[in-house]
């Protein structure tokens, strides 16, 4: 049986062309390709997989709750044939819930969004969860506080969005500094919702996570491409360029996360293979090594998201350049949350 | 002494062109002008104040909170010298905080926004409100749930800002469906900064009022002016046009409070004379008539924000087709919003 403890240390001889957060030295890496190319990894020739940074997986969860009266209608307009044992619903219109069972559904129903949330964060709560990841929640704002006040402080909390400067007069926004009032010390930002719903530039986006940062509250910094952009082949000048943008606005890096999420996989059930996920995560890692330094590159988590199950988490987690999760619908249901978080177990096998 | 709870009934015998919510029967109102003209208001003739609707004033306050931190930096960047003991602070660049007093401000930097709601919502409880006064407050997202656990039920809740439809998959945005089941009964659409800086339009804004109505959630719609478009003789047409995209989405008015906010007298300290905002209300109230239905007109309520404080309020209150406020910075006082929401006895003086 593997000790997750001992992890981080015997990562140290591992860890090749990364060092750990801090450590002033770096090792020799292996050259960087000129042209990157699918499927190459810088790190290809390592028979161990190692974590980025601090060592500890990542796993975030984006709850993206849907009310009672949603869920009622979704019931409704969709009849009860359309429940699922093994996944999350999703409208394609708009929504997101879990539905485990008939059971779980007429729960949602009765109680509401507040209730659900207090479940989800009794099952967080009892959960078994290996030491060496980082745990973070993101519920909506409203439900930040509840989930503050009752949650277990081995997982952190995130918000799903902040303003772009100081909190102020902005009637609706809520600022970093109300963010770390009320104990929030991570926030996702550059969601492709975000993105290509809400509209929000790649140098807003960049400018809100270095304003973030600035006042101490970390970032979940999020990529990705189209559907449209991966066919046409751009799937790596789209996340250079929201890289760029990160990289000319952000100077601290040791509190940033990269979550790679292709907008394509995102709350679909098609989910990237561990390939072109790894595909991609080596090539950003390449991208930072050039363009920001090679202890960023290194030291950096860059996690993977878009319809990650706890079907699917293990054999993404082998692969070199995964360093964590960031998962959506999937992180509504307690045991599914706790199997991927606990996926780090998968890193020994491969290793 | 004026009893207030005499103000619904014995405004049945003054409404004159005004009929209360839900009256089938209305009464002859005067012809409303063709051409809108400054200081022109259809019940000038009038001789008595009455309120439309309901018959209740109606008061909200928009809570921009800031935190002890941005409240430290301020502090740093302007020296003590600044304080002032009648008004609330408000910093060109950004943002509102209360500082009634040394004492008051050394307490926000102690304990923070949470516990400066805390304060807040303590004071509220203790007030002695007049019961012919609707009263909303409208904390920023993650403090919702906070006061909705701690404030009297006198005081209902809003949100300040809603998604445009259906909640579900919109990272960082709260839907109307989520605002029901925290048990937020309002919402504020259309104001100034989320035109103006956030970039929403007339038309998504009316889309968000809509919906938001559909799920039972009251709207306070705002409408206003930029400085450059009342100096350029611009104020009603703007309004109106604001209007229309209102009335192009809303079927429900029984649910809604229209806000005129100039936006030259947002946070600035300048207010609008009451004649300046009676004149406004009046014209809108006309374009109601004209463009949704008499009824409406007559029933729907006009409340003005901008710079309103407890030392003008009673001169606003006392204009006819003012039937309420919206306060900012001087609704973060909890005595001030008291004297604020008592301005309804004003009406009375001027009747």
């Amino acid at each position: 049986m593997w000790a997750p403890s001992s992890l981080a240390s015997s990562q140290l001889s591992r860890l090749g062309a990364r060092d750990l957060r801090g450590a002033a030295a770096v090792a020799p890496a292996a050259p960087a390709p000129q042209q990157l190319r699918l499927g190459c990894s810088r790190r290809r020739a390592q028979r161990v997989v190692a974590m980025a940074g601090s060592g500890k997986f990542f796993v975030g969860g984006n709850w993206k709750c849907v009310s009672a009266r949603s869920a009622s209608s979704a019931l409704h307009a969709w009849g009860i044939s359309l429940l699922d044992d093994s996944f999350v619903l999703k409208n394609h219109c708009s929504f997101v819930y879990p539905a485990s069972s008939l059971w779980e559904l007429a729960l949602l129903f009765l109680n509401g969004t507040k209730d659900f949330v207090s479940k989800l964060v009794s099952e967080l709560n009892a959960a078994t969860l290996e030491p060496d990841v980082d745990v973070v929640v993101a519920p909506p704002f409203i439900y930040i506080d509840q989930v503050k006040n009752s949650l277990t402080d081995r997982i952190e909390v995130s918000a799903q969005n902040v303003w772009v400067g100081k909190g102020g007069a902005y009637t609706g926004e809520i600022s970093a500094e109300q963010l770390v009032d009320i104990g929030c010390k991570w926030v996702i930002l550059g969601h492709s919702e975000r993105r290509n719903i809400i509209g929000e530039t790649d140098e807003f986006i960049a400018k809100k996570a270095a304003y973030a940062l600035s006042q101490n509250v970390k970032v979940i910094a999020c990529i990705g491409e189209l559907l449209e952009e991966r066919e046409a082949g751009k799937t790596f000048e789209v996340c250079f360029k929201q890289m760029k943008a990160y990289a000319d606005s952000i100077t601290n890096w040791a509190d940033v996360v990269i979550a790679y999420e292709p907008v394509w996989a995102i709350g679909t059930g098609k989910v990237a293979s561990p390939e072109q996920a790894q595909e991609v995560h080596a090539a950003v890692r390449d991208w930072l090594k050039t363009n920001v330094s090679p202890e960023v590159a290194s030291s950096v988590r860059i996690i993977y998201g878009g319809s990650v199950n706890a079907g699917n988490c293990a054999d993404l987690a082998k692969k070199e350049d995964i360093d964590g999760f960031l998962v959506g619908g999937a992180s509504l249901k307690g045991p599914d949350f706790t199997t991927i978080i606990n996926s780090v177990t998968s890193k020994k096998v491969a290793a």
